[in-house]
């Protein structure tokens, strides 16, 4: 049985990651999206198993015990995670699926699953990026300074992935991921695993020259 | 300045390389195509540098002697090659080129350019290669072992290739090449290169502020 990619789309802070995952996937429609759990309570219109998998403190402590997260983080008060069966059931259906996540989180889930595909979604240019970050002109020199070395650590861990896609426009963008998607199932390794396996169950030579 | 990439488009003999490598053309017209050295007579309509680059044999000999081709071969009485510099000078343009040759062309090419991208054309099924191998029914079973053997050798060479592509329907294959070279050209490693030449050349974050 042919298993799914695990695409873990990530970046700095603001960089639109959102944005084009959403139109990645109104692209791609067989693309499975990663769906978080979280203790956060419902909005309205909120459905579980679609927008999260709205989870209790005590249920979702017990995922944390048990390794059932890629991932989880705590903000504002709340907890969300990633939970790993979702994920495992989507890839072992065959299909593939994308996590959009930030970037400490996305290095967490390479820890489990280094197998998965990691794309760090970057700012048109650098110089555009010290712009937004330096050029507004109201805030303080300090917070200039954090939000620069906070924007030079995102950046680093540039290093840890195995594409870099450039959201200079989102159609481009998307263009882009959905092309690393298609290459990575061209890898020569993956073809292989997939063919030994149809291999198994064709005729053999002999079989089809006596037809 | 960025640096093309050298896509070599192989695979067993019969699948379709040709084909497969003229719609691509059509299809990517900014994608530069290796032209081949020959020592035979240009045909009618047939032009130097644009069909072939038509050489004397004792041209031939010379680029053979100073390491001129990426690869050559004697087929009916004739030499064909890959000349180096025009690959070279593609690269170094910053376009990407693409080299169609058979498996063992492609073997030797790969010894002088190993980062090139290496790209195996397969038939839709081995079950068909099969088929297509033996099931004529007119050969001798000397034939067909022999036809046998020489598409197991050519299948095995895909171990040293990069990228296994189906070449079911033509316009299936090119769509999965040309996602190939654009997710090439996202590759981290290659990007930061790109990105280290493009960041010595942007004003630091101190100018920046300063407007």
């Amino acid at each position: 049985m042919k298993r799914g990619l695990l695409i873990v789309l990530s970046g700095p802070s603001g960089v639109g990651k959102g944005t084009v995952c959403a139109a990645l996937r109104a692209r791609l429609p067989e693309l499975v999206y990663s769906v978080s759990a979280t203790t956060r309570s419902p909005r309205e219109g909120e459905r579980d198993g679609v927008n999260y998998f709205f989870k209790s403190r005590e249920q979702f402590h017990h995922m944390m015990q048990t390794d059932a997260l890629l991932e989880y983080a705590e903000y504002v008060g709340n907890y969300y995670g990633t939970p790993r069966d979702f994920v495992e059931k989507t890839l072992s259906e065959g299909k593939d699926i994308i996590l959009e996540i930030e970037v400490q989180g996305a290095l967490k889930v390479k820890e489990k699953f280094p197998e998965g595909i990691f794309v760090f979604l970057m700012p048109p240019s650098l110089n555009e990026l010290k712009q937004r970050i330096t050029g507004r002109g109201t805030e303080t020199q300090a917070t200039i300074d954090h939000r620069l070395s906070v924007a030079v650590e995102e950046m680093n861990l540039l290093y840890h992935y195995d594409y870099a896609v450039v959201n200079d426009q989102i159609d481009s963008a998307c263009n882009r991921i959905s092309a690393i998607i298609t290459a990575e199932h061209c890898k020569r390794e993956r073809f292989l695993n997939e063919l030994f396996q149809e291999f198994a169950s064709v005729p053999s030579a002999e079989n089809v020259s006596e037809r």
